[in-house]
């Protein structure tokens, strides 16, 4: 099972699945490559794998990537080898992707359901508080986020469940009750009621 | 929301709900009618309403059943004074019905989702020791009871979930994640994904 976790920019996604991956250790994640600079407390290859616009480049020539986007001027994508082998081995897999990126991910035809979670900050003001609070961008991705944070908000309809993230061990019960539920889930070839 | 529990009997419902509703205070139970005669551990207003045939012909006459079935040679039935009030006011009412009441509340158009969860004993001796164990039933009624488990077995595919009930404490607990998945589930207006 891909379980993806997506919302706007400052919902708490990393660290909602550093504490869920610290938990069940049965969990593994999957690691992004993006063209996007390192942040200083970020590990390559652990984090995300950085690499460079022509490195991006050979990886969409090369098919190996699930699905990229663009995103605050830098692009993110999905690894094949992240996710196909450890879904097909029926291994459940995390993934922290752009919402975009997790409806690419429901379309992808995976070896393995796909659960989509929108994680969003307990309200509007904490959004744009935690967004101006991490003081690494610049004034106009700052302001880009925030527009694309609010666009983002619209696509909440398309995913399969929302989670509030008020208190981070509350957020982290409740993707653990989803995860546990979805492994009781009995899965229809077709999709019926 | 409805939450509906089925299942062969021996699977340990009855106990399930029980322990599910002493913890969590927020659930309320909906309290079927039979024509079964009242085994001594029940109470009837708590368990079961008991009543005659022909006072269950007055409650389906009356249109006051969602739904009613014939199950080891009793007639059962949901009424509608159990649901439907407290759907419409949001509540998550839990429901112990036989495997066909339960496709049937599917179809029912009730004011609220119908989650459906299938419990099953750990394994078919386990199954067939616990309707024998019972022992209240004459040896006739013991063996329709399992070939109706062998029957109700081969609808799982109807439900949402599949919980085996090899521990209680841990049954209970896989239903509460359940329940609170469903809660925090994105329900679309159409069937899609």
């Amino acid at each position: 099972m891909a379980l993806v976790i997506a919302g706007p920019s400052g919902a708490g996604k990393s660290s909602v699945i550093a504490e869920l991956l610290r938990r069940d250790p049965s969990l593994s994640f999957s690691v992004s490559v993006t063209t996007r600079p390192r942040r200083p407390d970020e590990v390559d290859g652990r984090d995300y794998t950085f690499i460079s616009e022509a490195e991006f480049d050979r990886w969409i020539r090369a098919g190996e990537l699930l699905e990229w986007t663009t995103y605050g001027g830098h692009r993110y994508g999905t690894p094949r080898s992240e996710l196909i082998p450890r879904l097909t081995r029926g291994e459940v897999v995390v993934v922290n992707v752009e919402v975009r990126g997790a409806l690419a991910l429901r379309g992808a035809r995976l070896p393995g359901p796909v659960v989509l979670v929108f994680l969003v900050p307990p309200s509007r003001e904490e959004l744009f508080r935690r967004i101006r609070g991490r003081g690494t961008e610049s004034e106009e991705e700052l302001a880009r986020r925030l527009r694309t944070a609010e666009e983002e908000i619209r696509a909440i309809p398309e995913f399969d469940y929302l989670v509030v993230n008020d208190e981070l061990g509350q957020a982290v019960r409740r993707v653990e009750a989803i995860l546990t539920a979805e492994r009781l889930r009995i899965r229809r070839c077709s999709p019926s009621a």
